[in-house]
């Protein structure tokens, strides 16, 4: 009963039998390997993108920070949502990156709107050279509150950054749960949309640890070399970064693993609903925020379960509700789920 | 006949079964598994350091560079040889990672001596505020070009180090090929000889693709954490890099790989020698650096061998001696290394 | 009718005459110029603070970042308020020179009360690793509205950092119009309220550009020499900026001066007032935010009047109200204000 | 009989009273005062350039490294030799302002040779993306031994910089004591020799502080603007900035000062060489290196003579030569000369 996070699940057999596939005889280092041209080969074929640039890295952070400084310039802001992980969860990485580059949160909630959006930017570059510059526009899909972009909330928020000359980075740490929920193309949801840039996640989709950062437009590609090696991301053995990448885009294995994780999630919020609990986002992937109350949480916490509370602890009134956050990976059995929800 | 680097080699089995192993239920992630506990007390067995903080990344750079970020302060300068990999080969990462500090290139030499380190202390920190001040010393253990500091020569630099009050770093990519080598404790090619904080490359010596860092003193560890997560170097998924260190320390795995690999090297410098090529500098380790006429070079790459060339190229006199580096790693075979000889 | 800035209007003719004596024979660069020995000597005494570190800058820019960024680790979060000059006003400096910390905006309001910076060091550091640390507190004073916090109000801001153990800076661009404006001693507006270390403006108030960075606990001092070097602000004729500093503080030119200023900022206060203006914020220095319809702001452009329009453009409705920000100095006539307000 | 730099002696008088006439009424801040329109106007003028880009800051290293890090992209190498101020005297300002570029030390010497810039930049970009890519190449002129590279010099060195695509920058903060020298025009000092961009001197030969930055090819101006606010160089009340260069460049008080400037050091030096001193350096521009005993500099510092000794101290034999350097300025009296040369 363990709902603590996508990342604390074991990866897919699959990928494993890909690593020891890979480490045979020897291959050239530093994405030179001869898998790497496959994986590249075969994102330009699903995201329907035969001129994109990809990289591998190992950590979601480094995807996002690195193709955020390659679009940005240090005197500029970066658009994202408070909750944002670039936000939230990279201590200061982004800032790190860019060169001191700051973040404009446009909203408190999960998704931007477009009116924010285009209020935060007016916000912005109003006072000439004092003031940051306008840079991109990041946008979280699945977002941190496991709600989804619509297509067309993704091309409206797009449009309002093209609108002012902005490009456009998505973070898909949890891509594939959000474009299987969408039902959508990796296109629909990237480059047709306005997406300039997308952290193409595969870590907390069923693989050891393996991102893919895709430029549609490959002009800033060498930069991003450059920016890579120096943040020391270039992996020597690069050979297991696309072994784990190209297992993960075989066999429809990352569609099958998000799908499965979003199904298991539904079963967990229909499990949390009939047993009273209450949402603060609708649950479109695989997260859920649901608040019980905390005589409950205690009990669930005494069973051995593990998740996440989210807006406070364990003292206080036992009848109180709190908020927690619950994430179903792939590997997550319907019998775990069941037993969970049999014991709120 | 592939002697391009160690790391252009496979893992070994044990290392890929022990990521298999590692690879079932649940676990905490970004350094919280269970497996890392293990690591850190194994290495603080062999290092005999009880007090030691140990963290694990993913590639010797980062290992390198967030160890010297977290010893330096932006307005010093490093000291070390101008061949050093964070000179040569790290796209200036140390100069990011510190917030802009400099290197001092002591040497042009594979090794630096106690005069040349005390020259370049003293050329430093003359100029009051105005020239940057002194920091780190980091050395390189096997050197670049595959020798190796005895622990006298060790000591010396150290206690150089030491009488100007600077941390010392060492750069351990090839660590155990060194000690096996030197026949040595972990703990006395390290703070038995001054060594204050170690980059413990395993990447090179049979893992996928994991180092430690290691700081005798742990007063500067909450720090590191700090640093290795905005660099973005803090994996989710920890216990994949838990797993490979574990496994790589057990059963001696480490020791045998290495004395594997410099054996390997001593076969092929021998065949080498006996074939008229002569040597830059005596190998020590798995690393040769051997000159050989040009049209004997472009025989072996005509017969698919693969290495460095390293002070020219294939246009040129063919009976000029051009210098190669052969770099062998567990893994390569007796028979390759006699069928490459046999060339020649 | 120029209301534009307090940085537009001139020098005090004793700021101009201190230069021309100090331009005589030769004098040690680099702030060993015997007027740097008296300026701190002074800054000590007036400030009761014997042991005080004292530098001098051009810019208030660079006194808020070399400030902070001595106060500060690039993995920590930096608290002021959302109009802070330092978040609005310097594209990025701070992010810069603290080698990209992040800013957390308290409140945007002019003022930061304690429940807003108690609620906002809670909401940091509460993800471990993963979110920023907390960093120091940044309080203008005269706030960037032209309000004062009481020295009830600065002590209980301190007492709040100084409860997470969060050291406070203090933006004093307007210093001494605050402190006029409360009729309180330097000591009592700084240490003795709490604060760690101060932006002491001397350039809004009638010098031609210094600022003095006072710490008051010299712990810090040296870093603080390193960082100014780094930053390019270490002037070599730096009699100059003591010159000016020291001219400043001599026969109370500095507390004459920001009377000056108030007393002319509350004519205008009274004057618009009188003509139905209303105030968003209370003047409470020399700075003023008033709204008066379009058609009035027409008028008074076209008659030469200068000042910045705050929240709206001389395009729409004439009647609507718009509100901009006057700003007096020392040098500014009773007889332009009068005739300014005669105007409207 | 104070030698010690050209930072070291008072401003012009006619500098002060530039300062005092601007000191007038009202002018808008940060460069858009009027005077600055003039001095864009007349540096257009001087260097024949009606395009370029032109600003103002206050310290020669703030000139530097802003211009460099136009120039230049974190992971490059600047090149420049060793003793250039950006490398000995500038606290890593260089490594602060690019985002950690790395300088490369073309030489040891005073000058570059065509062939140690060539073979410096041949050695590096030889890696791929593992080591540094190959950027700006900083030329000193006054070199900073006091010596002048040649017309053809210069060329020859922008030639083998241009046939690398690589952009050159100029280091002048003694640029007239080099042009009057050389009986030049600026322009063939600068962009007709090859030069990209400038540091424009007027600290050292008579300002208070006060440099100027031309960029020949106004493509980079934005992004510089942006750099210097963030860099906390652009000053609020920049028309005493203007007014120093405005005045510095009027009635060729740059021209005079310089001549005056260098005749007095020919004078210095022709009495060093009749008392017996040997040069390390022919002194070309104002500033002498020159070897004395020891007993002769005690005898002089007894005497109140103020230089710095550049190779040795006090202590030691007495008839061990010791190299000191020696610079005048426009401000130094021919008696102040003779007395001193009386001495030795």
């Amino acid at each position: 009963m363990h709902f603590a996070s996508d990342n604390s699940g074991p990866a897919n057999p699959e990928i494993l039998a890909a690593l020891a596939a890979a480490n045979t005889g020897y291959a050239m280092g530093y994405g030179a390997d001869l898998e790497m041209a496959k994986v590249t080969a075969r994102i330009r074929e699903i995201f329907e993108a035969p001129e994109a640039a990809v990289y591998l890295v190992a950590t979601g952070t480094a995807a996002n920070v690195l193709a955020l400084s390659t679009l940005s310039q240090p005197w500029q802001t970066l658009f994202c949502s408070a909750p944002a992980h670039i936000n939230m969860d990279e201590c200061n990485a982004p800032e790190f990156y860019t060169g001191g580059a700051k973040l404009t949160l446009v909203t408190g909630n999960d998704k931007m709107t477009p009116d924010d959006l285009r209020a935060a930017v007016e916000g912005e570059e109003t006072r000439g050279v004092h003031g940051p510059q306008r840079g991109p526009v990041s946008i979280t899909q699945v977002t941190e509150f496991g709600t989804i972009y619509s297509l067309d909330e993704l091309r409206a928020l797009c449009d309002v950054a093209k609108s002012y000359g902005l490009p456009v980075h998505l973070d898909g740490a949890r891509f594939t749960n959000a474009m299987v929920s969408l039902a959508c193309t990796p296109a629909e949801m990237t480059w047709k949309a306005g997406v300039d840039a997308v952290s193409f996640g595969g870590t907390k989709n069923g693989c050891l640890g393996v991102e893919a950062v895709i430029f549609f437009d490959p002009a800033k590609a060498q930069e991003f070399e450059y920016r890579r090696k120096r943040g020391a991301h270039l992996f020597s053995k690069h050979r297991y970064l696309s072994a784990q990448m190209f297992a993960y885009l075989s066999d429809d294995l990352w569609l099958s693993n998000a799908r499965t994780a979003n199904a298991k999630a539904a079963r967990l919020a229909e499990g949390l609903h009939s047993a009273g609990a209450t949402f603060s986002h609708t649950p479109q992937a695989n997260m859920i925020f649901a608040a019980l109350p905390r005589a409950t949480h205690q009990k669930l916490f005494d069973a051995g379960a593990i998740y996440h509370l989210w807006d406070g602890g364990l003292e206080g009134p036992p009848e109180e509700e709190i908020t927690a956050r619950f994430v179903c990976d792939w590997s997550i059995s319907n019998d775990e789920i069941d037993a969970f929800v049999a014991l709120i």
